[in-house]
């Protein structure tokens, strides 16, 4: 890590490993010019290097391409007249993760699923009691008593019993849930080394999975791709329109079973493992994906009173789903809540350990559902948002996911209005993602493009402000600029949209602490999960209302909890059960039929909100 | 029934509804000169009938075939002078059973499988939780807390709920020895009246199967027929043997299911009911029977030190075992005690109910393996005694199982040495079954046509006492009224091993009772368990040796025991656990290492004993 002192404004920041120039300067909201998002195509990031010594492009006479420029030592970095504002900055700070969570991971693992090895007595005459009750007998002395066992384990058993002359591994899973163990196989020798499992956040969008030596905890791979369902309906709504089809459900489930064998035969290629070393599998997903894994009807889900299927799940194994895997290998999904309060959730609170702990939590998912849980160790109060896809792109005319090329980052400076982007992988802009649309909506509204209503104010002389096919929009990137071909726009319905969104969000939150009597101050942390939790701006955020105006140090951005949770499940036995607790818990709310939600809703579709007093620090924003 | 007097003997008897006269005479141990089997060709068996009206068929004047007359009226019948002898005849009471087993059957059933009929309450959105949680709280009700559960159920969970308004019918099955319920299936409507059981009797030699309804324990039909792994092995060591060989398990395994599913689909047709009715299937075997229906690996079973696999089975669904019935038809199997101690027994013992009764009984199971058990309520001990197949037709030269056409009863004239036979269903003799064969060897040592170590009395002179290929035999039937065209012989070969047979058994009683330092003389029942058993006359058991001499009202025939276990198992939650409870029981002793065991043996290989003095009214019985 290097410092950096930027020129004019005099600031000295750190780097992080691996940054350019560029990504330096917008994490500290220092605005430089770049409109290809980072891709060095537009030429515009022009900085200086007055001292120290740096890798980079140089576009012409000293200056140097800030999106292609990295610091090989201590920087002093001009930035021309062009970029020059006097006043500037939110400096942000570096978003952080609760401590704990890592400390859980550093804890020996305990894991459900366990090999013990054991050199049993050979049989005698006077001891010829079954094979079976032989290993009854050895598993009673560990304090194993009366392991479930299925018929298929007798037939083996007296061959690999005699293999090595009664030396065997036995694989244990325990089910916290009902305090039982169960005998899933058995192998000649030791083979204790030998055991996998599979951590899988089974997202709407995403799937991602890791890979997990269940002797240690230790992650041997991660991967994610998109979730396949994608191309039979974006959201959990029109997958289950689809899954009415003929058929339907049936090719939803089998699509995303296919794919995590797939994503699981890869890690299992890069860690140089074996399939048949996978012996559990542990998912946590929202209800609707749940169901689909499981090929559960998920019809009702959607129609009042929203009933679903099942909201926990028994012990299956991989061939009760025609997984292409183990037979038994063994699968346990997160319990959910109710239909809209899923296992990615209850996964997420438990990784948290919010339920366990005493400061009043608010724990805010921030996806498609933004599924919301206020509480402590004494109580559980969770709601589901319907927030909507905007965060994800989804109905917002240039939005995308957050893939490669999707625009991320955006300053918009407060006198030339030009912004300052950057894209996922410094790739030629696409479209704008979730934390991209975030900070746009910020900045627009910072330099005083939008009012609080979230409209364009219509005198501003600009060309990048005009009114196109859709309404009045904002150019982000210029065609020329663009991957696309096409301008990259935000227009006001996109706005309206994304103030929905963090509307039906705030509201839920604020609905939450009523019910119990409480309001925003009282919450003594907020814990952001999921992915793009992890990306947006805390500051942005709050300026558009999303978040509350609460002291920063309150924040905590906890990643991928669902992930997490899931995780956890393989290494600790006891977390199935304490997620069993946690849904037990939870009081859902149904804001839809909660009296005054409509009325706290609309109070927030302003910028941040209605009621300015909830927002002093946006307030006094003034730039 | 009515009465006859039999003239000249003066003795009036009771017939029974069906007999002949034959039968009648037969079974009072009266002598009438009868060489067919009473298949009516000889026309030996000439009867005068002095008083009474009778239906049957004349040979010539007034000589009625006592084979072919039943009686319409009470009788005086005189035997002609051709047969009389003056003294005759050990006055038989008719075989007994204990009267309690009638009883128990007469009790309401409580099957641990039950169908549950709800009306659930329908979902609001205040109480909008998931259908399974619905089911849950449903059966709360009733006391039944958590079943478990198999994913496949919730795949068609919410079609049935909402079928008929959330009427269901729920199956459920209790497995006592884990206390715990399983939520089989799930139908819409009321179908609690469609609930069936199976009753198995998985003998080495024969399948003996009654359709039970589970909800009445009414017997709907029964039938039986060979074991047809018999094609592959007449004993359970030689289908041990067969096993060895590339797929024999398979094949062994995959004959007896075909031929259950068959019986099974029989008294279905002849009940007139659907195989999906069925829900739970019982069956008690020994555990050869038990090993190779599960396909589980005998070859232990009869290496030293004989292991089995298992001697406790799980819960077994249909589809385990890919049995062509409905796939979540389950099976339970009665528990073993030992590789030579098996699941007929203690289905058996839990039948008798002397497991929880004071009096010292010895249970005596007559098969090949002749297994024994002495107890009470306070201990149990059990042995093997390998008495051989001699009592199931096995190694006499003439042997046959108990078929059609089979000698199972013989009378020998004391005088002329001729013989009276019946035959099993009266057709024309084929060979002797076991109660023939205990029969025979009683009459030939009675009338002193051989002495007490089973050696024909040489200076006999009689053309059925002959030297033949095997040595010397006595002609049960001349080859003119064989069925085989063949004589009938009973050589000294088959008195031996009947012999050693019957000393296997005594004097494995002999050690049971002192290992706990007892003699006959405790005991205060015989139980005479297996079908055989049920067939043997009880003086001719004793004659031989097979029987201890004590009185004899403290034998009880029951009949097939192992049946009426298995059938126990389908009407009362609780027999599978009296059924643990009894091999937990159980003292197993190795007869082959118990020291003294041979010594015992050795004494018995004479008629009735080495020591006459045991057989004190065998002694007294010269005729």
């Amino acid at each position: 890590m290097f410092k950096i002192k930027f020129l004019p404004y005099n600031l000295e920041v750190t780097t992080l490993p691996g940054e350019t120039i560029i990504d330096t300067a917008m994490r500290y909201g220092i605005h430089i010019n770049a409109s290809c998002g980072g891709a060095g195509v537009c030429n515009k990031c022009k900085i200086i290097i007055e001292e120290g010594k740096v890798k980079g492009e140089i576009i012409e006479n000293n200056f140097y391409k800030a999106c292609a420029t990295f610091p090989l030592s201590d920087l002093v970095v001009r930035i021309p007249i062009e970029s020059y504002i006097e006043k500037r900055a939110t400096f942000l700070k570096p978003k952080k993760r609760p401590a704990f969570l890592s400390k859980e991971i550093k804890k020996i693992p305990d894991s459900p699923f366990k090999k013990l090895y054991f050199k049993l007595p050979l049989p005698t005459i006077e001891e010829n009691f079954s094979d079976w009750t032989r290993i009854k007998y050895a598993l009673e002395k560990e304090k194993i008593l009366n392991p479930e066992v299925n018929i298929n384990i007798f037939k083996k058993l007296p061959h690999i019993l005699r293999e090595k002359e009664f030396e065997v591994t036995l694989n244990l899973y325990y089910d916290p849930r009902k305090d039982r163990y169960y005998l899933i196989d058995i192998e000649s020798g030791d083979k204790t080394s030998y055991n996998l499992g599979v951590a899988i956040d089974l997202g709407t969008t995403t799937l991602q999975l890791e890979l997990i030596d269940l002797n240690t905890g230790e992650t041997l791979a991660f991967t994610s791709d998109y979730n396949p369902q994608i191309s039979y309906g974006e959201d959990v709504i029109s997958r289950i329109e689809f899954a009415k089809r003929k058929d339907g459900l049936k090719i939803l489930a089998s699509k995303v079973r296919e794919k995590i064998v797939n994503l699981i035969e890869e890690m299992l290629r890069e860690a140089q493992k074996n399939l048949e070393d996978i012996n559990l599998i542990s998912l946590a997903g929202n209800t609707v994906m749940s169901h689909l894994f499981l090929e559960l009807e998920p019809k009702y889900l959607r129609e009042y009173p929203y009933v679903p299927v099942a909201t926990e799940f028994p012990l299956i194994f991989a061939k009760d789903l025609e997984l292409p895997l183990k037979e038994t290998t063994l699968i346990q999904l997160a319990p959910c809540k109710a239909s809209y309060v899923g296992g990615d959730i209850v996964a997420g609170v438990v990784a948290s350990r919010m339920a366990e702990e005493e400061p009043l939590t608010l724990f805010i998912d921030l996806g498609t559902n933004g599924e919301i849980v206020l509480g402590n160790k004494e109580f559980l109060m969770c709601a589901a948002c319907s927030a909507g896809p905007a965060f994800e792109g989804g109905g917002i005319k240039n939005g995308i996911r957050a893939v490669s090329g999707a625009i991320e980052v955006v300053n918009i400076d407060p006198v030339s209005f030009e912004p300052m982007i950057l894209t996922i992988e410094k790739k030629p802009p696409k479209g704008i993602c979730g934390s991209g649309i975030v900070s746009l909506l910020a900045n627009l509204f910072k330099v005083g493009l939008i009012d609080r209503s979230g409209k364009f104010v219509r005198d501003t002389k600009h060309p990048r402000l005009r009114e196109g096919e859709d309404g009045w929009e904002y150019v982000v990137v210029w065609k020329e600029n663009s991957a696309t071909g096409e301008d990259i726009v935000f227009t006001e319905n996109d706005i309206e949209n994304v103030i929905r969104a963090k509307g039906a969000i705030f509201a839920g939150c604020q609905v939450l602490l009523e019910s119990i009597g409480l309001s925003f101050e009282d919450v003594e942390r907020i814990y952001l999960a999921g992915t793009f939790g992890n990306y947006i701006d805390l500051e942005e955020a709050i300026i558009i209302g999303l978040l509350p105006d609460i002291p920063r140090e309150k924040f905590f951005f906890l990643g991928n909890t669902s992930l997490e949770g899931a995780k956890l499940a393989l290494s600790y036995k006891e977390i199935l059960l304490k997620m069993e607790k946690v849904v037990n818990m939870m009081t859902n709310i149904e804001l839809s039929t909660y009296p005054k939600y409509m009325e706290y809703y609309m109070a927030t579709l302003f910028l941040p909100h209605t009621n300015e007093d909830l927002f002093p620090s946006v307030k006094n924003l003034k730039i």
